[in-house]
């Protein structure tokens, strides 16, 4: 059974320094709210993901601080690093399934959202370090620009794909990002600015930013959207999957098997493949997460997924095409990415996952302007760590 | 429709420095999965709850570091501070009931723990003062103590209450944890141990230690416990209530406001009154705290749950009975904490919720040995915070 997405609400990413937490998940809540055309009071339930506001603020127990922002006296958080909001996504709709059967009509309120630039224990790149395995990672000084150079570094000598193909991900997801408003980056950028090593092979423009950023979404039963009479997009389902969280104990490299379960399992659920999907937004943290997202989701086979990339050939042109730039997919037009991205939209961990799945249901109802694709399925593809979690959600017009 | 526990597990709870947390998921999971008669390879999905493993070991991200430890590929983490693993067995109950309405019999782990004697980031009472309201309470330098004392000097203040009234509450579980085996602290103390304040009107023998320690649930659906011809208790529900986190809103200091409404529906939904409860385990983090959750359990009307404490006079003689040590209410027997509480047993925040549950359970089965009170039935009240989250559950054989 759908659940429906009714409202959706999305603060700009990026360094808001004139903004604490609260403001941010206040602002896109209210305006999830509004153009659900309800009330605060009329929420049941709120699922709240956020990675570490212990770390970056000194906060835990989230759940009753939601309680004094927005008034709801129902609410539950969940962490799953990058991840987090997309298990809020997920509980939530279980929820909203739940009370279906029931007969009842809740509404739920899912809030991701992430204040990364205010920290208070530690440094940035060390809090998000925790997502890593603690007693062979991070222990050793592995950092995420590492680890996913060490995936970037293998692919590379595995597979004919150059760093070049890499770039050319940075390229069009900043191209993408220019139409959108809120997004952290609005400026294209080029080859040649992929100078100087972050982690081997990965250059600065290879990685997502650190940002501030909240995301809201409110669901309720297919039926009582009906009622409601406002327009929603139909979340057929999302599914969770984990693995194993260290690379080393993960059995290939290549291969995230959480992303491909959940995505495998999501295509079942809604009796789909990826041939159906007109536009996903994936999980590119680092550039090479891009390709690694579409050989999971089923996209290309394992080692592949740089030919994809490669549709976009010559990469000199991509910023003299017009934005939103699709991939070319046995011959048929998939667009990744029209939000920019975690690379150009930003990439505030906790609100990534429902931010992902806003843009998918604003391009499903023709709410994303100049970037509006017209798709009929949408997806999104949203990944904890280096795919210890993986979620895959399905969204119908 | 009730959930079936089937499985119960629970580490022995202290100062476990030869264990890792790991070592006491397995652990308290294993024996839960041995009892519950099933391999884990039948379990579909894990909700873990713990508060801070990422101050207090590095490591955020839990879910997939259990996929490593247990094999299962759906794990869910959630967060609530001292009533983090409450939330996990809310969202285990709501999939099972989801699942018995599609005709699937899912098997759901609930895992709780908190290894709190390790921390590499900051001092264990800072850690926990992240579960309070950071710009108004942690900021000043506020600390749990600090917070329970207040509403411990408010309560006597209001009240005819004294400070020997808080401490029989610790003499009596205490009493209670010497049949307790897993317990923390298996030793009598008197009136005269109640010496130096923590911060008045609390002495130490006031507060719950600082623990290590996990517990474990397995839960099915009625029909298949039946089905699987296990013994097992009745979950009638277990209801999840937030508010204010901060001490400065509450409108009432003295009430739990929380832990009232997660009672009031949890009866309602059970069609039950405090009257038929013949054992609940609630949240004695500090003496004053059991009393304040009995009477939001609706067994005094504010400020009169001192009474029931004084049911155990003369305290000098709470050593001379038989353990455990029931309470006397309108004329009644009702057992609180046969556990040890909080208090005796121990406290590793984000264990306490599910060990609560597995006392309740162990109860009502009959497995507690000579500390088993023969109870039909029982529940328990989870506090996070000074009561920002609270949960209440109702248990049935």
């Amino acid at each position: 059974m759908a659940i429906a997405i009714i409202g959706t609400g999305i603060t700009k990413f990026g360094e808001l320094w004139d903004k604490n937490w609260e403001d941010l998940v206040l602002e896109s809540s209210t305006e999830a709210v509004k153009n659900a055309n309800i009330e605060f009071e009329d929420i049941n339930s709120c699922y709240v993901g956020n990675m570490n506001l212990s770390r970056f603020e000194g906060q835990d127990h989230i759940a009753p601080r939601i309680t004094e922002i927005l008034g709801i006296n129902k609410v539950i958080r969940t962490e799953a690093a990058c991840a987090s909001s997309s298990i809020a996504l997920k509980l939530a709709s279980d929820e909203i399934e739940l009370s279906s059967f029931k007969g009842e009509n809740k509404i739920a309120l899912v809030v991701g959202f992430e204040k990364m630039t205010d920290r208070i224990v530690g440094t940035t790149t060390g809090i998000l370090a925790g997502a890593s395995h603690f007693d062979t990672e991070i222990i050793n000084g592995a950092t995420f620009p590492g680890l996913y150079a060490l995936l970037a570094a293998r692919y590379l000598h595995e597979t004919e794909a150059t760093e070049e193909d890499l770039h050319a991900v940075g390229i069009k997801n900043h191209k993408n990002g220019i139409l959108n408003e809120k997004a952290m980056f609005r400026k294209e950028i080029n080859l040649e600015d992929f100078k100087g090593d972050i982690a081997k092979p990965l250059k600065l423009f290879d990685c997502s930013p650190i940002s501030d950023g909240s995301a809201s979404l409110v669901l309720t039963t297919e039926k009582y959207a009906k009622e409601l009479g406002v327009e929603f997009v139909k979340l057929e389902n999302i599914e969770i999957s984990t693995s194993s969280i260290s690379l080393a104990k993960r059995p290939d490299l290549l291969i995230l098997d959480s992303a491909k379960r959940a995505a495998e399992s999501a295509y079942k659920k809604a009796d789909i493949n990826p041939k159906n999907i007109d536009l996903i937004e994936v999980h590119d943290c680092f550039t090479i997460n891009e390709i690694l997202c579409l050989e999971a989701a089923g996209f290309a086979k394992r080692g592949k997924g740089y030919e994809i990339i490669r549709s976009l050939l010559p990469y000199e042109n991509i910023n003299k095409r017009e934005a939103p730039v699709p991939y070319m997919v046995d011959g048929r037009e998939v667009f990744v990415n029209t939000s920019g991205g975690l690379k150009a939209k930003g990439h505030p961990v906790g609100a990534t996952g429902v931010a992902q799945v806003v843009e998918v249901v604003n391009q499903l109802l023709g709410r994303c302007g100049k970037r509006n694709v017209n798709p009929e399925i949408g997806a999104t593809l949203n990944i904890g760590g280096t795919g210890g979690t993986a979620t895959f959600s399905v969204l119908r017009r």
